[in-house]
């Protein structure tokens, strides 16, 4: 199955076998200080400058999310995606809690993009599909309720399940949801690893639908958290996911392995592309 | 299943239910001058620190191969063995294609080694099973006959097959066979990588025995080998291997960290405790 995300001049392909999707996270200022200062301050600068380092890095799509308390996600969302898809190329993944923020932005995105995200909630299924679907994008679909994160894989499924059967509901093709199945932090729960590789593995089973993951916060609190963040990649890959949400510039190289293991990257091509062109790690 | 080794003093169980067991692989002169020469020296001395310093990075078994030309594996591999097993109390792991060296190394091992290896080749089966027998040691079975490693995953899975039925035969209990699918250089063929990870699930789901896997050979020639190691390790073991012949040195903290993610480390003990415990990268 794929999943087709657009720029104003790029088509990004999410397909189930493969290669992997890697969608920036940087341009999110929880825990980036100064990303939360520029965004306060309306330095687009910077974060044009994040956009363009991740995407040199390796990036096929740039998460955009802007939430700062206190910030005004309506106005501020839609000025910085102008100001990202006149930097780069890629298509952008819209991310928001905020229904209004998320129209706002939809409306001066170029293309088809990722809407991130609707959840099983009433409130969100009621909220964010309609505005997907009149826009034509895609969207992400947390396996989340009014009750949580269920700890078991077959709830997760079953949340996955409604968010799909609505989205049809309303016309949004099956290719264009793509769920998020989440990965707690494996530090506070040991059990939250398996969990959600479970849920990858039913949910591709299940629905054969586009699957992705953020692999950045499972290793939240624990020592060498790069060493954990490259095991899930490769172990949720394995098991069936498509397109992870991380940060380019330390995990490209992790992503092109895999898919070289996975006999999607034909003479190692893009493995030793990305070793000759890679950026040194900073911020 | 489970595959138990012995010392004199430990017990390793390899479990298809895990934790990964890591056999350290650096004892093998292949590529590595120093210990080649060491070995030309009788220098016993530095292999004995090569033997601690994978113990302390978290090796639990220790492979031992004195394959250099020109000299006596017979005479030198008992001598070997006994140096390094008068330093660490890890079990040993004896590895050569010379079955007269592999009974004279038998003979002094003490507990229940691993024998590496026997394959699908009638003279190979002849040769090392009965010695295996006679000793009650366990044994690595490589998926490639006469005829070479096959290209293809069913052809892998008959060799395994063959190899287990002629082990039960002459009375070798199947859970001491580990099966090594092998994997080629994935820098050379593409698909080197996807045929490995597919006969390993066809091996577990058809036979259910430890699988064990050597995961350094796999990036020759390639840049960044660490990368696609740590992949195809994390890879490997999500698809069913329990066993990982590797660099304990450089990649203890990735087994850690895929046993974490799949459920095996409660509180993140192992991995939390290697990371503090861990030594530098060095030879």
């Amino acid at each position: 199955m794929q999943t087709i995300l657009r720029s104003d001049t790029v088509e990004v392909k999410i397909s189930t076998e493969g290669p992997v999707v890697i969608i920036g996270e940087k341009i999110n200022p929880t825990g980036r200080k100064k990303l939360a200062a520029a965004l306060q301050e309306g330095n687009f600068g910077y974060i044009q400058e994040l956009a363009a380092k991740q995407v040199v890095a390796g990036a096929d799509v740039l998460d955009v999310n802007v939430g700062v308390p206190g910030l005004d996600e309506v106005m501020v969302l839609p000025q910085v995606v102008k100001a990202v898809v006149s930097q780069v190329n890629t298509p952008i993944c819209l991310d928001s809690a905020n229904p209004a923020a998320l129209a706002a932005a939809l409306a001066v995105t170029p293309g088809k993009p990722l809407v991130n995200s609707v959840n099983g909630e009433e409130t969100s299924l009621r909220a964010v599909l309609p505005i997907v679907k009149d826009r034509g994008a895609a969207v992400i679909g947390l396996t989340m309720d009014e009750k949580g994160i269920p700890n078991d894989p077959e709830s997760r499924l079953a949340i996955a399940g409604k968010i799909l059967e609505r989205a049809a509901r309303i016309g949004i093709p099956t290719e264009d949801v793509v769920i998020d199945p989440l990965v707690l932090t494996v530090g506070a729960d040991s059990n939250a690893g398996v969990v959600t590789l479970r849920t990858i593995e039913l949910i591709r089973r299940e629905f054969g639908v586009n699957i992705s993951l953020g692999a950045s916060n499972v290793s939240f609190g624990l020592p060498d958290r790069q060493t954990i963040n490259q095991a899930l990649l490769a172990l949720a890959v394995g098991a069936g996911a498509s397109c992870v949400i991380t940060d380019p510039i330390k995990l490209t190289g992790t992503v092109r392995a895999i898919d070289l293991l996975l006999g999607r990257d034909l003479y190692a091509r893009r493995y030793i592309t990305h070793f000759r062109s890679r950026p040194k790690e900073n911020d």
